[in-house]
């Protein structure tokens, strides 16, 4: 196990009826904004629940935020944080609304241009942040208990990410009943947006880490339990409960303590967002079958093992084994009703050279050994057409 | 899953020469007071790096700390933090150095007699503390990553527990080299203790949890590997660094969110410390075979689980699937040198009735369904004689 170091302070207040509590969580005296976006929380009751027990207090409104959360969207919010002198931020919705939030509260307080935070990650660095609280709807991008937020450039198509322990949420309300009401289509993207989470952090090369590795592979069982029970009865609160806990404990830091990490899945799908719109989680169960069989040597103990305890693979070749393992992943996302192919979203070919280009741009070198290249990105690209 | 809230500020430095960092989470203005034990920190080297890292602290000392810290120990460590008006505490030690020094931080700030906060628990809460430091060498407890801690008045040979979030750490740091100079007899109490706070969290009954079960599962497993490789070679330190985080994440609150907990096996082995001074961790390994036994009904299912997934036991009736997990477990406790009989530590018959009042007297109802009265304390002692 390598060295590490972890805290998150987040927080989490889970269960059936827990939203009413939000006014517990807030100061007396907090000038509060709540965010959130399409207008979900209108139809499921959640909208009301929380303006309800936050009757007393001093609540903003600012609405709209879409999916894949734009940079211009959340500068508006900033100037309306600014005239009204808002103190606290209150998330209610899925990953985007609280990723912009977080954008949001280290936005409010930055002097320059906020966008610095990601096109200079690691330069430009967090400083100060509003306060953030949470209400969950959407199990998926674990953001609720960590301090990482994605946000796009709508004007040049640019998808990046920052990360500071100051936009980590003070709280968040997990109340698995918000499941209930989501589409198919949600639920599939939040299983896989889940799963592929852990293989970041999991799927890279050994270094005897064996908690980490176990607990990784409890999450993944979980999901592959659970996630197609919700798709079957959206009633189901047990399922919901275990889907919704799986998600955040999927991205909480814990089980990237001491190992290694990837995230190639993600910095390759986050393109495919930016040009074509495909959902978040789509774009990862497209990219992620194609770095496992290119990176099929870098990462052939962890894939064997993966094969192994989550599939139960254990006879044939490790190159049939890696093979099935690849196989049964692809089918368990295909299962759930995600393509997992770039012709599965009709992307055509070219798009693979344009966002091969931009990597070699930016001279990125990607994934746990930082030796996936732009052309190594096209070769990953071309196995998924 | 039941509805929880959870929360874990504490910030965890894990990893080989991680000790000399200490000065970085110090407030440079803060009076510290270093509190130990008996003075295996000055023979390993842990004394030295910290007095080295610490060397332009105000940094005053408090050494002596007994295993199962005493009342009377703290009160004098109380009596010298109000002399030299100390600001911060940092614990060097074990489970037991840190448990004292959480008693600490909160006693010197009460008005009344601390004792208070065991002796009144649920009515008496601690409202302030001193901010605690850890520095860890010795992996059972978990102390390292909770707000909880078992003090002894040694007067009337009481040991009772208190706990709040006021006294977790603010940080704790990890090296696992720590372990390398620890004789056999701690690292194998060191390694039924963690197993024994999962069992507390895990050997109750099903509420449909399938991460927190198997995270369970992952400690305890990674517990029976890796514990054996430890004893065998105390330089290994991949196997000393999985004992050490398997140890803090097996009570640091996270196996325990929305299930129920036992703990009637800690119960009953406080007091055979409190009337024989014998090893927390070898009283765990005495009275939990017995609460698996006589309380087989109530844990039916979940030691079916733990024997199948945990022991590999897949057939035989449910009794005697039982009957063999518990031999299991006995087996394993053994095989690391800590027996798990009253016989076993030259216990008399007549301190069962002993401790059997003292549950009377409290009129305790111990275990997850609170049905475990003083009469069947006496029945679970009998079947351990």
């Amino acid at each position: 196990m390598n060295n590490f170091e972890y805290k998150n302070p987040v927080k989490i207040i889970f269960g059936k009826g827990t939203i009413p509590s939000v006014g517990k969580e807030l100061p007396e005296s907090a000038r509060i904004l709540m965010t959130y976006g399409g207008g979900s929380i209108k139809k499921n009751g959640v909208y009301n629940q929380v303006k309800e027990a936050l009757k007393n207090f001093e609540l903003f409104e600012f609405g709209g935020i879409e999916p894949n959360p734009h940079y211009e969207t959340c500068m508006k919010a900033i100037e309306l944080i600014k005239k009204e002198n808002i103190t606290y931020l209150l998330s209610v919705g899925g990953g985007s609304v609280l990723d912009a939030t977080k954008f949001i509260a280290a936005g409010a307080l930055y002097g320059g241009d906020p966008w610095d935070f990601l096109s200079q990650r690691y330069i430009v660095n967090v400083e100060k942040a509003l306060p953030i609280g949470a209400v969950l709807t959407l199990p998926a991008t674990g953001s609720e208990m960590n301090g990482n937020a994605v946000i796009t450039k709508a004007a040049t198509r640019e998808k990046m990410a920052f990360g500071s322990p100051l936009v980590m949420p003070q709280f968040s309300i997990l109340d698995p009943e918000c499941i209930f009401t989501l589409p198919d289509r949600q639920v599939a993207n939040g299983v896989v947006d889940a799963f592929v989470h852990v293989l970041e952090q999991y799927l890279t090369y050994p270094v005897n880490s064996p908690i980490q590795d176990r607990f990784a592979e409890s999450i993944l069982t979980t999901l592959i339990e659970e996630g197609p029970k919700v798709l079957a009865n959206r009633n189901d609160y047990d399922a919901a409960a275990n889907f919704m806990w799986s998600a955040t404990m999927a991205l909480n830091g814990l089980i990237a303590t001491g190992v290694p990490q990837d995230w190639a899945t993600h910095m390759i799908g986050h393109e495919l967002t930016a040009f074509h719109g495909i959902d978040h989680a789509r774009t990862l169960a497209i990219v992620l079958p194609g770095i496992m069989n290119i990176k099929r040597e870098n990462k052939k103990e962890k894939i064997l093992q993966f094969g192994q305890r989550i599939w139960g693979i254990s006879s044939g070749t490790d190159e049939e084994r890696i093979n099935r393992a690849i196989e049964k992943t692809v089918q368990f996302f295909e299962s759930l009703g995600v393509p997992t192919t770039l012709s599965g979203y009709e992307v055509p070919e070219e798009t693979i050279g344009k966002i091969s280009a931009r990597f070699k741009e930016r001279k990125s070198k990607l994934g746990e050994k930082e030796d996936i290249d732009y052309k190594q990105v096209a070769d990953i690209l071309k196995d998924r057409l």
